[in-house]
């Protein structure tokens, strides 16, 4: 039987590796650049990323935080104020030495102006905020403080993929101080609740709420939360996380505030933040062997008309129809705002126009030629379904169905990723199967990027030791100890009770 | 006599830079950083920042024009590509050259993973842009190329300023390419007048757009062009810039494209940016000795309402009603958007609280006590009048009204602006008078920073060397040659013969 063509080359079941690199190619939503590990995010992948920004920065408001701007630069003692904190990013940072340049011996510019004490670029921004946070809480009045700060953060990495591991990357990074320790508690919580809520509503991305164990905690942190997401290879990511630094940073910085009863105590700290990791993380959640599907919610455009026609007598006849169709459906609101809506006039064939769409993930293309005109309809395309399953429909019924339209889009893509994580979740009680579980497919297959079992919900009563020894022998670990409530059992390793299964997979 | 009490000490008068310092740390907007030279900008201020932001890049994207994102790191060779740019940032430049930290001998973390080639932190980004723009124009279809970036960027300064020059600010940058240079010049002139209609409409800044001589041009451009504005001390503001840099960082970059006849062409290209430096012009056009003062379009909050209460007794019926007025005012509209109102329920004293909204500069205060309930009425404020002059209006007129009142309040202070720029402008026409123009009220002042003449129109026919002679003797330059239609006259300093009055005057 021969291979249905598909816009996208490889498949994902050809190499998933590299079908990722080619949706981002096909879709132009980023590149390398010449310089090692920082990407260029292009225009369309740039509106999306504002539109997660501003859906979020929304969220982020309405829960009472504000925005603000600290210095990209840290100075290397800030630092290592905190002994964890420095440890975990001493191996990635990126240290500026100089001031100026000056022309060398040989003519040629060389660093010159050195500093007296390096600065880091910002890997996060704890220590430098911090420092800001103890000059303005004093009292028990100032807190809680709920800071927000939209930034670039750079941490070297040596093996770069764009947008899931990138040298630099875009984040929003929260951080708060409060009184107490239950209060600090419960903003951990809050935006880890916030940033489920931003995945599952808007990204169309379901995602599991839990604690991180003490291998994956962040540097410094007496606890981190994330949330994790079932990539359609199986694996997990790490879509966002909240962590509670108890006094840690607070005693590092010294944030210290006069009580009601006139004493002195250190704040307790939060930080919390989601990167643009999470444009990878929806692209490998909806995307297909055609390129890229956009959740309606956060696509820069819902709707692209591309006008048909094979001579230029009929072209003023379909840009006007396209046009005033366009407006029409402007009129239209989805999600509190105006359906965006682009009409194609770009000097391409109408073929090429519409498999660039594809490819970029549009929810829906309309193409109008003649034809469609004389019957006053559209010929319709929704990305969730099938390149060539269009439709003929009234122009009068799609434009006052296009938000529904859009909605339907938005949850069946998230119903389709839910069922796609559960039919791959597994509970496991023996350690055979666990073996077997993640070990089975990975052989069977011999793929350039095989496909593993998924998620393992499984007791555990080991340490971090017997987890680096699954990860060793297996490559998989535990992404989170789920929040939601579950029975208690025994640990198919140790044989020792455990309060709740935890989940294991593979991960990004 | 007395001296008037103000919130902001010292005056103006007495020491306009430590008043402009002072302005800044009453209102909260931003504060120096332990990174020499790098600010951190403050919830109050960001918050103006981002409606700035969002205000200008609506007017970008209307232009047509889309957003993307590139490295913050340009490596070293191709800063290097345009011989007058790396020229022009050489000596303000942070620079990359390692990428971890160690242990070293003593134990002390010191730099390591030297760079084969270092890293210059963007000071613009004309050569990282213009090498992805070599890769996406291939043909004249690809043109014009509209991309524009919001992003941080570094130049090592000695002196710095909060806003008005620091090592990292805020920007954005435009950077085209056009098939010619028609359309390139156009392009420039076009954003050009975009920041002049942002800086009166939004800012209610009067500027006057002209062109930079030789001297001032951006490093690398054929031309530059400017908005300048004046500030309360009569020293020219340049608050925008729009460059068009002919085929210099085409070539320097390749960026070619195939014409319409098959032939191979460099493309023209523009840049153009205006950074956090903006607010440092807004609040020196507005602020007076009480401290910020906003313009209504851009104020995070348009109303602050204080609730005044003697006991707790009254606490709950005064709450109550200011809750509800914030409510009501929400439900008007000004500049298509809902007002913004705060009410503020801190504990604090309420003459404190009035003040510290005073200094913050927002539009319209409301103080709400009892026997204001009882009239149904509000004690209203407006930012552009003396603190004290409060009126009482009836609750329901003070609602409708709203939205006019603020507009009233914009438009004020950009006619208030325009007319302080008039009364302080003069058309010189002669040496004498133009050296006593400049000269005679720094002497008579005598302050620390003393208040010099203002704005001189004179008429120019001389080159770069007479432009730094007088520079040298007076401290004034001239800030542009006026887009405006001059009358052509006599050069006061040589006696030729030129085509219109140049701007000249001490800047910033």
């Amino acid at each position: 039987m021969s291979k249905a063509k598909t816009a996208i080359t490889p498949t994902r079941a050809e190499n998933y590796a590299e079908w990722y690199q080619q949706v981002i190619v096909g879709a132009d939503l980023a590149e390398n650049s010449p310089v090692r590990g920082c990407m260029i995010i292009r225009p369309w992948g740039y509106a999306l990323w504002e539109n997660m920004q501003r859906a979020l920065d929304d969220m982020i408001k309405a829960t009472g935080h504000q925005n603000a701007y600290f210095p990209l630069f840290i100075p290397l003692s800030f630092l290592q104020k905190e002994a964890a904190h420095v440890e975990g990013f001493a191996k990635e940072c990126a240290v500026v030495t100089h001031h100026r340049l000056e022309a060398g011996p040989d003519g040629k510019l060389v660093p010159s102006g050195e500093l007296e004490e390096p600065l880091i670029v910002r890997p996060t921004s704890e220590t430098i905020i911090g420092d800001a946070f103890a000059r303005w809480v004093q009292s028990y009045r100032d807190l809680p403080l709920l800071i927000n700060q939209w930034a670039n953060i750079v941490r070297w990495e040596m093996r770069t993929r764009l947008f899931l591991r990138t040298t630099e990357f875009l984040w929003q990074e929260g951080h708060t101080a409060h009184a107490t320790r239950e209060e600090a508690v419960a903003e951990t919580m809050r935006m880890l609740d916030v940033y489920a809520t931003f995945a599952e509503d808007w990204m169309a991305v379901p995602v599991i709420k839990g604690e991180k164990t003490e291998g994956e905690r962040f540097p410094g942190a007496d606890s981190t939360f994330t949330i994790e997401a079932m990539m359609q290879d199986r694996k997990a990511l790490q879509a966002g996380t909240s962590h509670f630094l108890g006094q840690n940073f607070a005693r590092a910085s010294n944030i210290q505030f006069l009580d009601r009863n006139g004493g002195h105590q250190h704040a307790w700290t939060t930080s919390w933040g989601v990167t643009t990791r999470l444009i990878g993380a929806l692209l490998m959640t909806h995307s297909d062997d055609d390129g890229f599907v956009l959740p309606s919610k956060l696509a820069p455009q819902h709707v692209v008309i591309v006008p048909i026609f094979r001579s230029d007598d009929e072209k003023p006849r379909v840009l006007d129809y396209c046009r005033k169709l366009a407006a029409e459906l402007r009129a239209q609101r989805y999600a509190d705002a105006p359906v965006r809506v682009l009409v194609d006039e770009r000097e391409e064939r109408g073929g090429e126009k519409v498999w660039s769409w594809v490819r970029k993930g549009v929810p829906l293309r309309l193409e109008i030629g003649p034809r469609d005109i004389d019957k006053d309809s559209v010929f319709a395309a929704r990305r969730d379904r099938a390149p060539k399953d269009k439709q003929s429909v009234a122009r009068g019924e799609f434009v006052a169905t296009v938000g529904a339209t859009l909605q339907s889009i938005q949850e069946g893509l998230f119903a389709r990723a839910k069922a796609y994580r559960e039919e791959h979740t597994r509970k496991i009680d023996s350690k055979d199967e666990f073996y077997a579980f993640f070990r089975s497919e990975r052989e069977e297959e011999g793929k350039p990027t095989p496909i593993h079992g998924g998620f393992a919900l499984a007791h555990f009563g080991g340490d971090v030791a017997l987890e680096q020894k699954i990860k060793d022998e297996l490559g998989v670990t535990v992404r989170c100890i789920p929040l939601e409530e579950g029975e208690p059992g025994l640990c198919p390793f140790t044989g020792k009770r455990s309060a709740r299964r935890v989940v294991w997979a593979k991960a990004y």
